[in-house]
Formats: C-alpha cells, structure tokens, sequence
C-alpha cells in the first residue's frame, strides 16, 4: 500500500465535469492499492472574482482580511469534490488547512509553513478515506486563516508529502510536464522525463511557470519526488527528483535541460556614477526599502573614475523604480539613468554545465552568428542568462534550443 | 458605554455600495458611545449560487460537505465588511463562527448552538476593535464547519446577545420591523412599536417572516430586547420584548397585534376512518416517520362509528404526504384521502386575547358577515388560525384587519 499526494489546481476543477474527470483519476489511482490524500486550489477563476470585490470595496485591503476572503475559494474546491465522490460511491472527506494540521508563521498573504500536525489526516486515512486537503491555506499562531503566497498550493501538495513521507508527489496541470523550452513558442520543445531540483529552480525563476519555487526547495529539502503531470492525459509527465537519481538512471546526463525566457523585465543603465564605495549600495538598498525586486546586475570596470551600473526589474515595478532612481542620482552630478523596457531575459539552465566550462562559451557563439546582440550577463553555477532585444527573443530561443540538441525531430511531410 | 449586537441581512451587504451603508450605520452607533459586534450573513444571492453549484454535483450531497460549502458565504461577507471600516479608518476585524468561540451540537444544517465562549470577542472589544462575527456557522465536537440552518444569523446575534449581556441587539432587514399584517397586501398595515415575544414567536409560526423562530425562543429565555429595523432608513423598528415590559410601557394593550397568512398549506382529509382507538396515532406516527412536518389537526366527534381527521402540511411536503397515506389507509376498509391545496391559513394573533375570551367569536363573526367559510379552526392561547378559501384570503386578511382596528388612516386625496 502505498501513500500519494495528489494535487489539482484551478483549471482541473472550474467546474462540475472536469472536477468529475479528477475524481475519477483520483480513483483509479485508489483502487491500485494507494492511500491518496489530495489538495486542490480554488475552482477556475474564483480567486480573480475575490479579488474583484475587494477592489470595490478598497485597494488597500487588510491582508488579515484578505487572506480570510482569499482562503474561501479553496473551501469550495474541497467541499464540491468530496460531493463528486459521494455522488461516485466513493468515501471522502474535506479539510480546510487549519482543520489539516497545517501551520504558519503570522505573516499574512505569503505565510510560510511552520509545522503539519498530520494526526487527523493519518486517522482518515486510516479509514480507508480519501483525503481532501485546501491548499494554499494555513492557521497562525493568533489562530487567524493565512495563505502561503502563488502557487501555495504546491506548496501545501509538497509539504504535506514530506510530513507524511508519501511515496509520490503527483502535481497535476493542465500542462503535460516541464519541457525544454516554452511549446506555444517553439514547435520542436520536448518533455522532458527527468529534471534535478536545482535545474527545476532555475527555470522557475527565471520564467518556466510549471511548478512554484518555494515548494520546489521544500522537495529537495525533504526529497519529496515530484511528478509534474496533466490532469487531462494519462501520459507521464516530468520527474523532479535529485540529481544523484538522475545520474543513477539515465545513460547520458545533458549538457543544457532547458532554455527558459522572461519578457517581463525592464533594463535600467545608470551612466556615469562616480566611482566611490558605497555608490552601488545606496542604490539598491534604497530600492530595496521600496520593495522593487531587482533582478540581474552588472557593473562595468570603472573608467576615469566614472562607473555605468546596469540592473533589471520586473515590469510591475519599473515605475517606482524610476521615481526612486530620480531621487537617487540628484546627488550625483552629471550621473543619468536611461531606461529600455523592450527586452528579454533568455537563460539556458543545465546540471551539465557544472563540469563543463563551455557552454556560456557555445550561448554566446550561438547568438552571435545569428547576429543577436547580448545587452547583460549573469551566470549561477547551472544557469546563465542573457538580456537581448525583445524582437530576437524567439529567434534565440529557437536557435540556442537547437544549438544544445534539444529539438526533436519533426516531421516533414515534404 | 453600551454594548450593542448589531445584525445585518444578505441584503443589506449585496454590493460594496450597501456594504459602506452598513459601515457608516454602524460607525454612527459606535462613536455614540457603544462597543459593536456585528453578525452578517452571506451577500445576496451567494448562497443560492452555492446551491446552484453543489445541484450540478449531485442531488444528494453530505451534509457535512454542504456545511463546509455554505459556510463561505458568510466569511466572503465578513472580510470584505472588514475591508470596508478599513477603507473608512475604523479599526475592525473579522471572525469565523468557529473564531468567534461559537460551539454546536453534532448535526448539520440545522446545528443547535451549545456553547459560546466570548473570549476572543470580549479582548477584542477592550481594543476597541468592531467585531464582525460570520452569522449562521459554528463548530461541531468533531472540528467540522457547521451550519444553524434557515435564519441561522437572527440566531448567532441573539445567542451573543444573550452570553455578551449585551444591552440591544439590533437585527437589520429590508423592512422597516413588525407590521399588524403585510403590507404589500394590506395598504393600511401599521408597524408595531412594540410586540412580546410571545406574539412574535405566533407571528413567525404561522407565516410572518420578520425574525427565525428559534432566535425568538432564544431572546426570550435569556430575555434580550430585540429591535427590528431597516438597514435603509432612520425610523424606529419594532421592539421585541417581554409581555410585562410591553404592559407597563404601554397605557393600553391591544386586543390583537397582527394578522399573519400562510399560502403554502395543503389541506388533507380522511373521511370515514373507523371509530376505534389508535387510529390517529397510528397515522401520524407514520407521517412523523416520513418526515412529513404536519401543522393543524382536527378530528370531528364520532357519528354511526365513523370518524373524520383533516390536517393541513406544508406544500413541499404534500406529495410524500399523499403517498404515505394511501399506503396507510388500506388496511381502513371504506376510508378515502381527499386533498385540497387552494387553501391558506389566516391566523389572528394578541396577548390580549389571553384575558378576553370574545376574541374567536369577533373573528368568526367578521369572516362570517363577508360570507367567508371557515374549512379548519384552531387554537393556542395567544393565536387563533382559520383554513380559508385561497381565494378569499386576502378580503379575510382586510376585514380582521379592519375589524380588528389594526388598520391605520389612510390618506384620501379627493
């Protein structure tokens, strides 16, 4: 008898059918002999309609507040699917996250998880129920009902799968498992079987939206393997597990596992700083007081004692920014700070390249001979990333997903 | 300074425009010196949409799961009335049934309140905080959401009234109190200034739908004045209170306080049901069993060994009635159900009547000069019902109105 943890979000139960579809999945996987406990986020767009009556009301809602209001949509979720299995013949039961054991710290809206008292959960289990768990949900230690943040209820399938040390984590999507790059965009992107944590974080932060990162750093911590998988398919989909694993079970490790892109960045160059210690410091920690998350920096040899400081930022954090850094560089003379918003971020994510020095060496060749200019620079031990023009943004992508062999093959029907 | 439970209907908090007419009632009652909790229930129609929801589900969903589910109409409610005294500057919070301390027995969808433990509103209050506790929803032994069933929120506000000693508790709706009859039949209803508990608690039974029954039952144990009025006015309600307060407040009593109708009545009668003992019991029982809610009963004196018993149910419940008895009345040879649904009961209701035995005769008397025939009589010390024609209900509702002085002067502009 094995323990699994299944997770569905949004998209896999907005409405009666697909929560049907879901039911009978869960099923399935119940009668070949698994204990199955399972988290669901809130139905389709209910958490967009929540947030749609708060702006009516305020647009700067307490967030004791909100996240009362927020944590409703899951209890829909979880109380319609246990409906669905009653109405199936199916035992089942509902948890809202208070009720799961799930607790947090006091911060509100992105609380993190402190302890999962798993007791109730293990004695339903142990009548033969499935257990439906909200996820995204938490109680503080005020007894106030918080929420963990985007994407929390990976968080909540992850953490829950730790605790109650399952012997899978299936996180269901509406995508069919994480691929080499973006298949909207780029025809040939394949998916992958395997990916480590470390290249799976990678991604996630800088553009692949498969899977959350804090609940990613969770599965490593506690080497929960996870199974990022479609809720609308039965193929398999994307094993994130360790990368002793991976190296134990594949012939040939790859060189590059993904080529991931962020268009939603703004590059601010910072012209002629005097070059002083503690110029660079102000800077950030002033936009760091101001919550503007900062992305890349580079900061070029000095050059007769004048320096250009190079950052990004998100798009939704660009105008603060821009009043802060007015403020900012009123101090130094003949300073100046020109922005560009029309670029991307493309990054090549791979455990290869540990012991392999060459593949920033092969990204910058790629993109050179296709005439693509590189704006910035910055590299992680698995990753490096590059800010180009927007309008070569698909053109990289495709060229450096070929250059790394991660293409399949396409048909021609020539 | 005071405290004061204040209550809102689904109505009053339908949109974030309401919601801010609630909030500035409440902040106005609150800087006159009082400390505020106020009860909601869900906004508008939230809770039919629930019930849409769980319809496409399943016909038959457990009731634990429908409590779960329900009980997000109120929390939706709760937050976004928080959100809003946030808007305005007034410190406020909100709490879940649960939070607010509010224990029920095991049942569900119609869980009885067992216990309210006041701490965490009580310390809240001190912070001069507005307490805004979710109406309708309490906390089962097992851990489980609950619901208090129809006009469950009436009751959360008297049951905190009562353990919170508080000194009012206001409940708010769309009408402005108590009137001597509907008036949107009758033009010349009058609202009532004051009415006993006694008379409502009638008034409610037998088709006024002012204020839940249980809350009623509830306000005159622990004694706590109720005033009924209307979220979009200034005028005075009505104040629910005890018969001896009524009487030394008021220089004269009335002989009767309302007319009340109920349409939804199904009339049944078995006639020629044998003479011998056991008959009725063996009858009812089996209804009660059914779960079929039967409301007048009367049983004419035996002639030739024969017996006849009318009763009337409610219209929901006619169908299984009907069933039920054809089943039953096999075994009386020469026994015959007749059914009649175009009937509604009239009731006349007063404490006055309690020391004035000519009030059924000045009823009867009225119905009978406007040649309207009496089908069923019954009786209870502050209450007198007739079965009438459906069609003549609303010319018996005029003339007891009338003849009983109820109605007020209507302006004539002639």
């Amino acid at each position: 008898m094995a323990l699994v943890v299944m997770k569905f979000g949004g998209s896999s139960v907005a409405d009666a059918n697909k929560m049907k579809i879901v039911a009978s999945k869960i099923i399935a996987k119940k009668n070949a002999s698994n204990k199955i406990v399972v988290v669901v986020s809130a139905p389709g767009n209910t958490t967009d309609n929540l947030f749609e009556s708060v702006d009516k009301v305020t647009s700067n809602p307490p967030l004791r507040e909100l996240d009362m209001l927020l944590a409703t949509g899951e209890i829909i979720s979880i109380s319609l699917l246990a409906m669905t299995f009653s109405s199936m013949g199916q035992k089942a039961i509902s948890l809202t996250g208070p009720q799961a054991g799930i607790f947090a710290d006091s911060s509100y809206t992105r609380a993190r998880i402190k302890k999962i008292n798993p007791k109730k959960i293990k004695s339903l289990l142990a009548k033969n129920s499935i257990v439906i768990v909200a996820g995204f949900q938490a109680l503080n230690p005020k007894g106030d009902i918080t929420t963990l943040g985007r994407g929390g209820s990976d968080l909540t399938a992850v953490a829950l799968a730790a605790e109650l040390k399952a012997d899978l984590c299936e996180i269901y999507s509406d995508v069919e498992g994480v691929y080499t790059t973006d298949p909207r965009i780029i025809k040939t992107a394949r998916k992958l079987d395997y990916i480590s944590y470390d290249e799976m974080l990678e991604m996630a932060g800088s553009g692949a939206q498969v899977l959350q990162s804090r609940s990613i750093e969770v599965a490593k911590k506690f080497k929960v393997e996870i199974h990022s998988r479609s809720t609308f398919s039965q193929n398999q989909g994307t094993i994130i597990t360790s990368e002793e694993k991976i190296r134990r079970k594949k012939m040939e490790t790859l060189l590059v596992s993904g080529i991931t892109f962020d268009k939603n960045q703004v590059k601010f160059t910072i012209v002629d700083l005097p070059d002083i210690p503690g110029v660079a410091a102000k800077i950030f920690s002033k936009l760091a007081k101001n919550s503007v998350n900062v992305d890349m920096i580079i900061q070029s040899a000095a050059v007769n004692k004048k320096n250009d400081i190079s950052f990004t930022v998100c798009k939704q954090d660009a105008k603060k920014a821009q009043l802060e850094l007015d403020n900012i560089i009123e101090e130094f003379k003949n300073s100046q700070v020109v922005y560009d918003e029309h670029v991307a971020k493309i990054s090549v994510v791979g455990i290869g390249m540990k012991s392999n020095a060459g593949v920033a060496a092969k990204m910058f060749e790629i993109l050179y001979k296709k005439g693509i200019n590189i704006e910035m620079i910055s590299t992680s031990e698995i990753k490096i990333s590059c800010i180009v023009d927007e309008r070569d943004m698909t053109k990289a992508i495709e060229e450096l997903h070929k250059g790394f062999g991660l293409a399949k093959k396409v048909e021609k029907f020539s």
